[in-house]
């Protein structure tokens, strides 16, 4: 079977084979519930508190202050959500280059009373130390901003922030789903409030995610019920991916010191190889993720270069996978500055643990041939 | 390996073995996310739209109304809030045996402008009518009644409520999770505005549910983000989870008539077994599902007999999974009038695909045997 290229790790990740291995059992002859107090429920219920156990060491976290979600998205919607039906409505900050599932929470809250501050970025997409400061003078009750961008890679300076936010009494949420196994990622030692992350981002299942949660912030539950997690999310809980979930974690934070030397050089190669093509790079001057380049090409558009790519054999991004349902323009790039067509023009690559030399390599040939066809292409048409 | 005997189906069903066939290949080389644009992402798409239209024909929907969730207690909910969200405050009127995913959400609305209105049982677990028609002259905005009780299996006039529902402009919602499989479940005959599925009560994987939606309900988002599911349930689709929900449906459909035939044999047969015991079986006069028996035995701790029956290798349930958390008598029964005590040492037989003629015989046997065992304690204690 011909597999094509994969660079597009960070919409999701194939499965690590030893994160299905310790899966299999849990989808055959282990299939318990574990609110069952049987032999098979008892099972389960073990396997849960390993993979908490498991889940909370790579976040630097306690197990008690793991809450097993379906997902990140999830996991982002609980906390805003959440929090906000525990406290009275207020100021909601969060930073312009939010992922979706933070953004339309944020304004679902916004017609409900709460008032919705943006915080800027700047034209490498770093949130603005300056207005972050002038958003915390705001009083918000609740804010969030992401470790990581999914799209450009950025770091946020969020250990900072929450120092900050914790002295005005603001709760700090970050979405740390791109930052898990690329960066360090330690709920203490960041000292926000509340931190997401998702099991499909780092090898392992969809399915799976945690919101881990200070025990201090009230949530109210969006999923109401059989009072699973503590009341906070009800429902049976998904055994097999949360088992994944666990040793993906483990693995992620284990390896994630080598993987981000060894895929730097790659990344590094890219952008090289990319830059010799003319493309301009995004974020490329900002501490970033070591997996990924967020470009455009003058005058090609990047859903055509994106489907060429496809079909030389290697997959990647036309925007993020999260909202390329749609054709809108980055709003990543948007509030970077970025004008709208190029915004509009932008390709991802995300590389992640089985990427290699070759496939950069493999990868350059075919970029710069396309580019040039497709620039004879449009002289053509000029 | 020792394989407790599992008579504990309404809580959780092994994963049929055809199902993980089916899976394995998403847990595998097709790991893409639905939302990508290229090869691995396509492939993704087409199976979700693959499940979508084999969840639909298994219960007489069109796919465009099948709403894929995290499970049964979220798909319960994004009903509830959803369609509350996009109504005016009014009355929501729930039968007095929901499950706790029906009922907190139905609470967490009572504590936010809106009125909640319990429906009355009678002593056979069988929601009223006179009360259902009692409560539609209050004009609720929303209504759910089960299809089948997850405890006792009684089944519920809906159909009849929805037309009662239809005429009064009440959106009505059913909980159909323990129905699927086990009796006929048909969206548009029953009429319902809405209706919950479950993938692992039905051979399926846990992490799949799917609301059932009539697109004349509007309904707000519970989880949102990138815009998947129409908008109405964002975060990247379970893949693997959705495919082994559209193949457990299908299958669940295709044999319902011949295992309802089945198990109802292998059921009356218990009945009989417990009967000779002494035991109270709750609901016998009741149409029910063909594979429940809810019982209490004079004298005898439900809790104590099913530690000791689990001793025993056979794994049954004192009173429902969902709610086993919790030490609490069951609402179900105290909603028929049983007395606390009574209600609190409720034990439930639930059979499944895999329940045999001997598993029955061999429990008989140990029940017996176990349940001279305790009376004789307890006979000594007095």
């Amino acid at each position: 079977m011909f597999a094509p290229v994969y660079f597009d790790w960070n919409a999701t990740t194939p499965l690590d084979p030893v994160v299905r291995e310790a899966m299999l059992p849990w989808l055959g002859a282990r299939f318990g519930n574990p609110s069952s107090r049987h032999e098979y429920g008892r099972q389960a219920r073990a396997a849960i508190d390993e993979a908490r156990a498991r889940v909370a060491a790579a976040v630097g976290a306690h197990p008690t202050e793991v809450l097993f979600t379906s997902g990140g998205t999830e996991a982002n919607n609980l906390f805003i959500k959440g929090a906000a039906a525990a406290r009275k409505p207020g100021v909601i900050a969060i930073s312009a280059i939010e992922h979706p599932c933070v953004r339309e929470p944020a304004r679902q809250l916004s017609r409900s009373g709460w008032q919705l501050r943006e915080i800027g970025v700047n034209a490498q997409g770093v949130v603005s130390s300056a207005d972050w400061e002038a958003a915390v003078m705001e009083k918000p009750a609740l804010a969030s901003v992401m470790l990581a961008n999914n799209e450009t890679g950025a770091l946020q300076d969020v250990a900072q922030f929450a120092q900050q936010a914790r002295a005005k009494g603001v709760w700090l949420h970050t979405d740390a789903v791109q930052a898990l196994g690329k960066v360090e990622v330690d709920f203490r030692r960041l000292g926000v409030h509340g931190l997401t992350i998702s099991s499909h981002k780092v090898g392992g299942p969809l399915g799976a995610g945690a919101l881990v949660v200070d025990k201090r912030v009230e949530l109210a539950p969006l999923i109401a019920g059989g009072g699973q997690e503590r009341g906070l999310r009800s429902g049976t809980e998904n055994v097999a991916a949360i088992v994944g979930f666990g040793v993906a974690c483990e693995r992620a934070a284990a390896r994630q010191g080598e993987e981000a030397k060894r895929l730097s050089v790659l990344r590094d190669r890219l952008v090289e190889l990319l830059g010799s093509c003319g493309a301009r790079v995004f974020s490329a001057q900002a501490a970033r993720l070591p997996n990924t380049v967020f470009f455009a090409m003058e005058r090609i558009d990047g859903e055509t270069l994106v489907a060429k790519l496809d079909r030389a054999g290697f997959a990647c991004a036309s925007g993020s996978a999260c909202s390329s349902a749609s054709p809108e323009p980055s709003h990543t790039l948007l509030a970077m500055g970025v004008d709208e067509e190029t915004a509009r023009g932008a390709v991802r690559l995300s590389l992640g643990r089985d990427s290699t030399e070759d496939e950069v390599a493999r990868f350059g040939e075919a970029f710069a041939r396309l580019t040039r066809e497709l620039r004879s292409l449009t002289a053509l048409a000029v």
